[in-house]
């Protein structure tokens, strides 16, 4: 018998079944120095623990993408070790904000499945949870991704699908305990430009761009012990590339947004996600934003923004998205919807 | 309206403008670690507390290079974002040690503007100081570039060229509170030789060689929060490279110096420096240093020794410097003219 | 005189002579993230202070390959910088666990002498300890390098070849104060694989690969302060390539065999090593394992389980080790051989 993880296939899976995700992590300042090395992450929350005290939190908090690239990395061995491809997010929330030293592992409950008609694979639902060390769960999302069969010709489960909501209601947004951006200081942050400046359908072009390396890809997403092979073993393909987590895109892209979005500091919820097209080293990526609604909350200063955030590894200048067959376009990576925090 | 940072132009700046830059940032160990990984930095006050309470203080400071990195990357989007060249550094000083947990922020006083008979651009001299989160002044440096005008049509402002010191005085170099060097370990250090074993015009080739990697100088410079596009966006150029921020030089030649001129621990002031010619990855990088000047200090044995450093990406061993045009050889990168702290 | 470090001699080392290396380091938070992001480590007990303490340590140790990288690190000036060939290990052993905050320095002592016949270099036997800043040594290994001899026509000296033992009995292993896997969360550690599951024998194919990039070895390498210009000066060979420090192989192959080894926590013994072939940026490293011995330990729950870890640049599902010759198969890159401690 092999003692290596072969991964679960897609017949492995039950609904109702929960998966408590292997190697609990602590992070601490060592990730965030390196998410600052990796992303052109600028949010002054993240940046400097007396911005983040000046605006009522207990220190600068580990970076949110942090947070979702250890809870989701956790789940490649359990999930998608045999996925043929990640197909969405809904429902992603932030719970609590994740301070150096935590330390979080990673659960999953299987919420949905449906075997696809050809019979060779099915779409899992699973909705994970990121869970610090005193049991509290910082961040969740609905994830589905498409899973191979082992056995073909294994019966088909009764098909299930999950009702995900489209976005999450602004009213069900967690805002951290103690937020306040009623003194917030916007020559520190970097860019004047405050929640009630933004205008619902305004797009924004975040302009610069950053061509990507081997290296880099590989060191963050070993970082997130995310270990799927395709991100590390260039003999998988004939041109020695390796795909690269689309995971890094979604930062990449958060701290190109800094430009143009300086103060669109917390992320609070996930609507859902696609990552349009693979990226590779290479590659430059580039990103835009467009401002998609706007909630008030309940904390002082505070407003919530919905925002598009697409990367490119074409020009961003256009804003590109899809094409007349309503496809996205070959240069378009990502397509991620969600909501951050802005002082109004 | 663009959300974007456009950054400023020449008519921007004027005499007596003082400019508060965006972002502070709390550095701690994790700046530290990737500063080893990045640069072979081995010079043992930065590298052990232990070794840094026996010379008198609370633990290893973040090296000298990371305080200037951080104050000047903040600097980038005020005063360097239209630039077309960084011409020069002076009266730098280094007023107080960063320790793990500070939180700097920069500050920038236009002191002098002049602009190109042309009309097309200007010289632009800026006095940038880094504080700490309580107010104090760590660092503090003149540095003059030249930036595009926006209107080529705009008057010229009245000329003002600063008085600045050729050299920092030796009595004006602030010695760490605390330092000593009475019981310097010499063996720990890596070398036997002392301020008195160097002689003035002596000069010593560092001998090592590294090749300069895209990804390693891009690491580095977001690390400082530097975001000047040249440094990441390969679609600038034709051949794919990027130019490597100037102070990842400094860096490189400085942790070389190591071999030759590992007891010139503490580096107290910048008199001058130029980015003498463009440095791209694939260039291995060398370095060699000349002693220029001596002076005792009032602290138990320590003297301080003025050097200059020079980085370049051929051979080191001829001292290459300048050609019989009096300009740079096109191999030399850096040469940069500092003070540094080293045991009597 | 020059002052750089012309690096010893064989004429240079004498039986009984003490070497206390330069550079001490203070290993902390930041040195673990870099490990994580240079490796695909997964190892529970590294990753978790948690998961740690629920052994019985006060948090979470430094991996103990970190302590091994810093204290040969600091040894490269001193033993290998004139060394021809890396020759191999014996009776290593990790004393104490290396906490975050910890200041490591190295010392060796000659051991051993033993001049070639051809009369232009010589083996030298040293045996080092890194020595904690209370005092206390963590780790001790026997290494012998081919080191060249500055002058031909110096007299060889006594040859001298120590008594070693080819493996460390396990009566003479250190198992940590407080170590017990009596709880052991085997969910979390990520694989339900115990000791009493691995028969002598057994050989186990890691499966995943990692293709490596001259930026990650060149960060790893500089990390530990080994400057041996080899790793990093890309101008010493035609094809502009870097030989990869045999440790980055060692850790590359150690994070790997998590999978199938992922309860093999804690690296106790190094009882021997060859770095058999050279391995270059581009290579794909891939790994196996040999199950060599077992023995029981008196800590609760704690065996020990003594490895073959190979690591190869071709296909490692065909446990590739030597051909009909008895060499190393060109593809072979490490074999290395040592006990760990698992749950029972």
């Amino acid at each position: 018998m092999t003692k290596t993880n072969p991964g679960r296939f897609f017949e492995d899976y039950k609904v109702g079944q929960v998966i408590r995700h292997a190697v609990p992590r602590t992070i601490a300042e060592g990730e965030r120095a390196l998410y600052h090395a990796l992303y052109p992450a600028r949010h002054a929350l993240y940046s400097s623990d007396e911005f983040a005290a000046d605006c009522g939190l207990d220190g600068s908090p580990m970076d949110d993408l942090i947070a979702f690239h250890v809870v989701f990395g956790k789940t490649v061995p359990d999930i998608s070790l045999n996925a043929v491809a990640n197909l969405g997010y809904a429902e992603g929330r932030w719970l609590r904000p994740v301070m150096p030293g935590d330390t979080l592992h990673s659960e999953s409950e299987v919420i949905g499945l449906k075997q696809n008609s050809n019979g060779k694979s099915g779409v899992v639902y699973v909705r994970t949870r990121g869970v610090n060390q005193v049991g509290e769960t910082v961040l969740e999302y609905v994830r589905w991704v498409m899973v191979r069969k082992r056995d073909q010709d294994a019966d088909a489960p009764e098909t299930v699908i999950p009702e995900l909501a489209a976005v999450v209601d602004p009213a069900d947004l967690i805002i951290p305990e103690g937020l306040s951006f009623a003194s917030y200081d916007f020559e520190l942050a970097g860019e004047p430009h405050r929640w009630s400046d933004y205008a619902i359908g305004e797009k924004i072009d975040h302009v610069d761009g950053v061509t990507i390396e081997e290296a880099e890809h590989m060191l963050a997403t070993r970082l997130w012990q995310n270990t799927a092979k395709v991100h590390f073993d260039a003999t998988n393909r004939d041109d020695g590339k390796r795909l690269i987590y689309g995971g890094h895109i979604i930062s990449m892209a958060r701290a190109l947004s800094f430009n143009g979005l300086a103060n669109a500091q917390m992320i609070v919820a996930l609507n859902g996600g696609a990552h349009a097209n693979p990226c590779f080293a290479g590659d430059t990526v580039r990103a835009w934003s467009e401002v998609l609604d706007k909630a008030e909350t309940a904390a002082p200063g505070v407003g919530a923004i919905r925002l598009r955030l697409i990367a490119t590894k074409g020009d961003s200048a256009g804003f590109p998205l899809k094409g007349d067959d309503g496809k996205y376009l070959p240069e378009v990576l990502l397509d991620l919807d969600y909501w951050a925090l802005m002082p109004t």
